[in-house]
């Protein structure tokens, strides 16, 4: 049996049940931590589910987030030190991950907060977080207002990923299922994946 | 064994490799065909992987495109018509849907090419997939020119949702899995979930 949800009916939802509908309609979502921290050296680790993939020459990703919320630090940190960490969740700490949602103040970094662990190499200057097993480096390099409702789009650019050397496929491809990348619907639920099958190139 | 590779390591990649690594790094994503018409009923019927939530209230979706490829007819019948539609994939299709991503003349309608089925209902004109599980009705809202590398980002508003009356909890998280939707890795990896577990609102 099929329901129907009008634009009417949504809007007269309670404002956090709308959130959980709005959030999980879309499909399921990339889910990774985002690291950063102020010039002083003050860490910051935040969960996004909006990563995307912007382009591929120069290799760009972006993410959306909401200035009012406790995803400010990282905007702060971000336009502050220009440089930020994408790291990938797996089944043994989405619920470390999912911990640095809380609104902690500024002064608590969520790695302290939630025991993960802060790793710096290669002279970047944001921490990436040891327990994933994809990591990213990110330069910034955009901020577009979305002035329908005021969210962030943050443009970056890769500077250096790290993986598990036998996830590289020889045509690029990286296997995040075998490296044990998982994925979010909505704000909570959180879901390993089972590959169907990769396909060829589409022609007409 | 981790392996790293370097801004210029990825710039030096052959094109269509460097395309597998970019769009498979971000971790999974969203996949869904978008229907879309223009004032003369052509029917066109695209897949795309770079479905974001933008905002609850109003409910808002995105999406990512480039004006030089195939998804050039869905960005011309949305600015023709105003209206598109957002179409679950699940495991009985992704093979039909993968296959719109072939560029067909103009047209030729993907729904044809493919055996996929447009359904009309409530009088909005454009196509749903009868196939798919969720459909979701958007009414377009704006584009944002991404200045970094000319892709284009498209924003919407829900109209409408149609769901199995069975995947929607009481506190308004709609259960994309047990209703059959997929996701996607890469161009062309495609994978079914399986849920570790909803967490709870995290607090300091």
């Amino acid at each position: 049996m099929t329901t129907t949800l009008t634009y009417s009916e949504i809007m007269e939802m309670e404002q956090r049940q709308r959130a959980h509908l709005i959030n999980s309609i879309g499909g399921f979502k990339s889910v990774a931590l985002i690291g950063s921290t102020d010039t002083k050296g003050q860490t910051n680790l935040a969960i996004f589910s909006s990563i995307v993939h912007i382009g591929s020459n120069p290799p760009l990703l972006s993410f959306i987030m909401r200035p009012d919320s406790v995803e400010r630090h990282t905007l702060a940190n971000i336009l502050d030190s220009r440089f930020y960490t994408i790291n990938h969740i797996n089944a043994h700490i989405y619920e470390k991950a999912h911990q640095t949602s809380a609104r902690y103040p500024k002064l608590v970094s969520e790695f302290d907060a939630t025991g993960l662990t802060p790793e710096y190499k290669n002279e970047f200057v944001a921490p990436f977080v040891k327990e994933s097993q994809i990591q990213i480096a990110i330069e910034f390099k955009e901020r577009i207002e979305i002035s329908i409702n005021q969210t962030i789009m943050i443009i970056g650019e890769i500077k250096a990923i790290y993986f598990p050397s036998d996830c590289l496929s020889l045509d690029g491809f990286m296997n995040i299922e075998k490296a044990g990348t998982i994925s979010v619907s909505g704000l909570d639920s959180y879901h390993t994946t089972q590959v169907l099958k990769r396909l060829d190139y589409a022609k007409p």
